[in-house]
């Protein structure tokens, strides 16, 4: 039988993390986001800021995004060989039992092999620039719009590569929640109940 | 104190009517649509089947849309004047009480005067295609596929034309449900619950 695993995409600055670790906390399973990272990491030897950005983001946005990823001559690259790992250690976690997972593609990931609710977290981005200046703090980022809508862009991109998909299409998901609007706790409650 | 009115925008086939039916039955509210229409109709003296489609559709659709709309010498179209008086219609049910609304950009009329829960209803066209043969029979379209993308195109230029905002893009609403892999009365039972 296959394995009920939720797995939250979310704009940045939505609070779809938060929303994922409040919700696995409620159901009692596990919430996978730096886990993935820290396996990543230690079966590679990366630093963990590498990894966390090379497997979640393109260097570059835009339609020639992928044109950017450096190669070596035989055409392989980093950034590829990354992601095959990134699946293969999704896989095995979605195998182990129900758990949340944030990001990282998941829902695509798994969408043969698990019993997927797949969750799509937004806000308005006038919302979004208030959460990130509240929780990271202003001098985290000088201009937490640009931070956010570039943050974003090369999310999509790197969805995008990857899944040839589109990254925030509501298609790809099951259910797509306004957290500007629902408030965090709200997006956890609706889920709560659904699962 | 504003009346709590749940919105439901739909992609065609999406089975977004039935969801806001039946939603409105399990809470025992009225669920406005056909009513709308009927009373443009008598106010008018206009037929419902015409009224049914200049007050949700374009009758072209991509950015030129608003150019193609017949105006007299005065720059006055029938379009323009059924969207005012669709609006004091919809303005004017949303006072009475809760309620259910169908389409007819109800989520922008109300946006400021309601307390609102904006729904949009949505699957893949492959199950679109399927419910509306089913549905409607065979013989209704012969190419469904292309009645369902012409049908989403008009409406989306009539929303746009109208709103300024963008037809089906996530921030619009508070939440947006797949029909296609919940099910019509999955998509229910969520909202019944939330409300």
């Amino acid at each position: 039988m296959k394995n009920r695993i939720i797995t939250i995409s979310r704009e940045c600055g939505s609070g779809g993390r938060t929303v994922g670790r409040l919700l696995a906390e409620r159901l009692n399973i596990p919430c996978y986001d730096q886990e993935i990272i820290e396996r990543i990491a230690e079966k590679t030897g990366l630093a963990k800021e590498y990894v966390r950005e090379t497997t979640e983001y393109m260097e570059h946005s835009g339609w020639l995004a992928g044109a950017f990823i450096p190669c070596d001559r035989s055409g392989h690259s980093m950034q590829g060989d990354l992601w095959s790992l990134q699946k293969r250690i999704i896989a095995d976690l979605a195998r182990k039992g129900p758990c949340v997972i944030v990001g990282r593609c998941a829902d695509f990931i798994l969408k043969d092999d698990a019993d997927l609710l797949r969750v799509f977290i937004h806000a308005d981005i006038d919302k979004r620039v208030q959460r990130v200046t509240e929780v990271y703090g202003e001098a985290e980022e000088s201009n937490p719009r640009k931070f956010i809508i570039s943050k974003d862009k090369r999310r999509e991109a790197y969805y995008n590569y990857y899944t040839h998909q589109k990254w925030g299409s509501s298609d790809n998901y099951d259910i797509s929640l306004n957290s500007g609007t629902l408030g965090i706790e709200g997006c956890v409650d609706i889920l709560e109940k659904m699962y």
